[in-house]
């Protein structure tokens, strides 16, 4: 009989929240569990980890299924970093993250704690999945999403990946009647955040600041996240961490002649 | 005469640090400088940004230069959002982040706030550069690097460059009587933290966590920005923020079908 395999599960959104909740009953179905999620909300939280403070970790029970879990005081890259230099004593065959509560798609990676956690997982040597879905809710159906969540984990399980394999999946909202159309695998869209910062003036009347923004894609093709997502694709990216601009080697390269 | 070019200045050491201060007074002879720097230090901020709560920013006055200085209760990244598109009226020709206390070069790159401030600089559209000194001493000696930032600086400036530009430029901590070999134009070496928590115990008998660890270097190449700082070059690795594996988009798509 095969081994069962070890899967780690973090996310952005808190220990208690309802997606990770979710994933979780999923992944009892695929291995052994072991949680290691923030306290708290850690949304936005990108690659930050914890340096300059000390980190809480402690085992607790949140429900009755099979999986371990471990509630933690740090950003989702530290609970990554715990859990594989920590708390395990074998390196996870699989890091999941999420499902985050809110799209990750297009630039949204590079500021996701759900996906910078996913990243650290493949920074750590385990293939990694992070999980979004396009519904901020609280409350979000995750239904639908569930059959294509266990069917990428079966098909990443299953093959024998490279060690740095990292994909963002996101997967559109429930709509009434209409069915999801499978996967795309895309790159990445040309879109950003248009953002203003709402000023407010406190009790004592100094000024202070709430970021907001809007989403705006530039991008017009087809094969990205953003036209996947719009036209009721779940889209999966593969994700990289070495920033280098390979095609920019050789402009800097005259520039600096 | 053509116009002064307009410079945002930014760091994660905070707005007191002697990297940033030296910084700013090299700008000042480019052109008409705005700093926009977080209050204390935010190291191993990553990309994070204030979504959860609110950010204080003020103006300061910190020594008689010219430059106009922003004050920052927020994370580096927040403090380009802030600058961009509440603070300056116009885009600024350039973004300087830095000069970091410590090294920024191979992975580091996505757990630093110093280069996320310039990567997030490039992704408002403004050529940007990130600069740090291989010596974590507070009383660190920039004296040779002025040269190389100057240099760079000047050529930047100089060229119409391309509004994603962005690069991570590492210095070596001088040495005496030996002088830097100058600039090297690399890639992002294959390295990574080794980590270990050091568990204490508080004074209520309850565990936690200071995260350390070694850096480890795999990549034995000599075209990476591990092999130039050995080797006492100015290292230079252009930066993108297109997460993509565009290497790895077939082997996806065909665990996928």
């Amino acid at each position: 009989m095969m081994k069962k395999p070890l899967i780690l599960i973090v996310n952005d959104d808190g220990i208690f929240a309802p997606g990770i909740r979710k994933l979780i009953k999923i992944m009892n179905d695929f291995g052994k569990v072991v949680v290691v999620a923030p306290d708290g909300p850690r949304s936005g939280m990108g690659h930050a980890i914890t340096i300059e403070a000390t980190i809480r970790c402690e085992k607790v029970i949140i429900d009755n299924g099979p999986q371990i879990e471990y509630s933690c005081s740090g950003t989702p890259v530290d609970c990554v970093k715990l859990a594989v230099n920590q708390i395990l004593d074998t390196k996870p065959d699989l890091c999941v993250s999420g499902i985050n509560h809110g799209s990750n798609s297009s630039i949204n990676v590079i500021y996701s704690g759900t996906m910078s956690a996913a990243i650290e997982g493949a920074i750590e040597g385990i293939p990694s999945i992070g999980f979004s879905l396009l519904d901020y809710n609280n409350n979000a159906d995750f239904s639908e999403s569930e059959k294509y969540i266990r069917e990428i984990t079966k098909r990443v399980l299953e093959n024998k990946l490279d060690s740095a394999f990292c994909i963002n999946v996101n997967i559109p909202k429930s709509k009434l009647g209409k069915d999801l159309n499978g996967f795309k695998v895309c790159r990445q869209a040309n879109a950003n955040w248009e953002e203003e910062f709402e000023q407010r003036i406190d009790p004592k009347g100094r000024p202070y600041y709430w970021l907001t923004g809007k989403f705006v894609n530039y991008d017009e093709a087809t094969d990205t996240d953003e036209w996947a997502l719009d036209n009721h694709y779940v889209s999966v990216v593969p994700v990289q961490f070495d920033l280098t601009s390979y095609s920019t080697l050789s402009t800097v390269k005259s520039l600096l002649s």
